[in-house]
């Protein structure tokens, strides 16, 4: 019998998030305010967020304490185990030790209720009595409809429309804990509206899906805010729980990797695995960051970094990321999850300073990872967590070129359970590569024209 | 911050399962021969287990060591968390504490692969190639593909129809893990074509699947086995991880239950977390053991106690249990993993000797504690385990009414995911209340008739 998982005891649990704007060497460019030019401040933020989420969002402060109510919802399921997979390493017969954060585990089988709940509990701490957000493959809608039920708060879900057809359980799941879910683009809003006017059929996007519920929440008044599951600087601060609880059980056992991998869409399960790591990495300590990406939305391996909109619609401030354009609509690929069109201005941040790397994947090849993963370690991932699985077997493969001995972390953001369509849709032999043109790259760099500089 | 939950390390897991037949006051009566009507010895098996399993069937050995292969596929997710359900207690608003044993962690999101691990290791031990079996909501089915491939074994999976039809996510998943899955009745066997002759639009039932599955496996001569995945005593035997760890568990924390819960449909997730506290009954304990059913099959509840067959097709030695007659097809409820006409031969002599007690519940009001589950716990319930936390339900009631204090252990047998349609069905008030009218009761007396009395 070999040792295969280190978990920690609730008591274990880290009580405080890390905030890397504390230790960057560069600062990031700050979020524009589209009239004026100007940075935002936090009152042009506030129809949106509450104040104790914006003052999160803007902190300098290295640590910031993780309140005790959150940290009760967090022990439903947290600290998540970390995993080694010495079957899959048995399959690739490469000299990598590979381990795995298993954020499958919690209620909503995914990283997100790691902010969800957070969220959710500042929204209510500040009075807030109803939420809107937006979601991609449903993993975020459905963690924070649980959030929300926990803390008793009503929630609202725009959901991408391909998502919400090829996903019907996540919508269920949404409705179980007592959430509405809206597929986008809708007719409940007037973003969703001129979507509809040009493109009846539209498959929708997050980006558009965000439009809508930035629009709701604001509709809403003061009992209304706006919640996003990903990109923000507070959503990244509250999934670093994950990295640090990493760093703990690597401690138990001596280890500490050679390269920390994540899949990214808008960057949070990304930099939730990553973001302690790039702090001992600025401190001197030799380790690599990579982001796996599609092919189909290369945000970071094709995008130029360039100040532009979160959303369709041009309702969020000037975010300083790399991006395919505000009206870049991703191909309808099963990882909804990264099918956004910009990348979180931290991530972006720190590959445009060359602390993290990023690569790109096709769903076809992720899909035959993601399968090999779950005949020989058992649980079968998220079609997001295929990407960051595909990333492992290039480490793996270089590894074994190269021959040189590697030890590799990833984050296995979720499991795939309710993804199993697209399963079937891969066995079936029914999905088809993507590589996106040249010409949307040209589109893109159309999109950002006369916007400002970073 | 309140501890919410008991961990234990890879090695805290227990080398050993609990083998009750060892403690028993009175013997069984044992498994008879239907031509012969004498007690059935290991070569009448031959063709269906393989030996080393018949041998764990007849066992009376108190302790069964847990071979080390079995051991490193347990530790991909075992041991399984104890958790305290505080959220859920504020609710009920009553005197009790509880705790429930999470195996809805596994792969295949329930208890099923703590058998299906054993049985494919000791098949593949054994020399067999390949397993059939059958599977109701999808639970074993999708167990066993996920294990067989693990070792190497092909897998044939006979799926009741109506979960087929209704659960296509569990087809899916075991395609994922390279099992074939075929709907029941089925023409691939002659068992499966005299159903269909007779019913075209038959249902299904685990009773027509079982002698499907043995037919076939059958067929495969000495290459292929049958794999049953409740029921039977190995079944049992090694779903007593569950318990064993339990007790560990409460050990750290000074806490002994005053009543452990278990839903029951064949019975295995029931006495994997009952037998470890039944032995200490039997040795002088003070505790309740109960098991929960569907007021559409109440096996336990309302059958008799009698020598039946295990199947429909009269494949199966006569067993002696708590049966609704081998004939019986349950109404198409959607704990599917409940729809068994009769109840494990441990569990049965269990009741009719007074050590543990059973329980119906309808449906309606199984899903009603269920959502009221996800809402406080974050966790949604497979159908089946709702059974369960509604028998929590009404101990905690008891409780409150008695004004007494107790804790309470039950079995979270697996989480919902893949059976979101159940609940959409009872939102949107889809679900009818279904009670067993007293004329099957006496069909099912006539089903037995002429049969040896056990």
């Amino acid at each position: 019998m070999e040792q295969t998982k280190v978990v920690l005891a609730d008591h274990e649990i880290p009580r405080q998030w890390y905030n890397i704007q504390a230790d960057l060497p560069k600062p990031m460019s700050p979020p524009l305010h589209p009239g004026t030019g100007k940075p935002v401040g936090p009152d042009d933020l506030a129809p949106i967020f509450p104040m104790n989420l914006i003052e999160q969002e803007v902190s300098q402060e290295r640590w910031i304490d993780i309140p005790g109510e959150v940290l009760d919802k967090y022990l439903l399921w947290r600290p998540s185990p970390l995993c080694r997979a010495r079957n899959f390493e048995k399959l690739l017969d490469a000299p990598v030790k590979i381990y795995y954060k298993n954020e499958g585990t919690s209620p909503a089988g995914s990283h997100k209720p790691n902010t969800a709940i957070a969220q959710a509990y500042y929204n209510k701490a500040f009075g807030v009595k109803r939420l809107s957000t937006e979601t991609g493959a449903g993993q975020w809608g459905s963690a924070l409809a649980m959030a929300c039920k926990m803390f008793g708060l009503e929630c609202r879900v725009f959901m991408v429309r391909v998502s919400y057809e090829q996903k019907p359980y996540r919508r269920m799941m949404m409705n179980t804990w007592g959430a509405e879910c809206i597929p986008s683009p809708s007719d409940r809003t007037e973003s969703g509206r001129q979507v509809l006017a040009e493109h009846p059929d539209s498959p929708g996007s997050l980006g558009i899906a965000i439009s809508e519920a930035v629009e709701d929440a604001v509709a809403g008044g003061k009992d209304s805010r706006y919640s996003l599951g990903s990109v923000l600087n507070h959503v990244l601060l509250h999934q670093t729980i994950i990295g640090l609880e990493a760093q703990k059980q690597f401690e138990k056992i001596g280890i500490y990797p050679d390269v920390v991998i994540g899949c990214a869409g808008g960057g949070s399960n990304f930099a939730g695995i990553a973001l302690p790591y790039v702090r001992d990495k600025i401190h001197g300590k030799q380790v690599r960051v990579v982001g796996a990406e599609p092919t189909s939305c290369p945000t970071m391996t094709r995008g130029p970094f360039a100040y532009d909109f979160g959303d369709l619609a041009k309702k969020t401030p000037f975010l300083a990321m790399y991006t395919l354009g505000h009206n870049y609509v991703p191909a309808p690929i099963h990882a909804g999850g990264l099918r956004y069109h910009g990348m979180a201005p931290i991530v972006s941040h720190l590959l445009r300073e060359g602390l993290i790397e990023a690569t790109a994947y096709d769903q076809i090849e992720t899909f035959e990872a993601g399968v090999q993963w779950a005949r020989t370690e058992g649980f079968i991932p998220a079609p997001e967590t295929n990407h960051a699985i595909a990333a492992v077997v290039a480490e793996a493969r270089r590894a074994k070129e190269e021959g040189k001995e590697r030890t590799i972390l990833f984050n296995f953001s979720g499991h795939g359970m309710v993804d199993m369509a697209a399963y079937d849709a891969y066995l079936s032999g029914k999905l088809i590569p993507y590589q996106l043109p040249d010409e949307e790259i040209a589109r893109a760099l159309k999109a950002i024209e006369g916007f400002p500089k970073p």
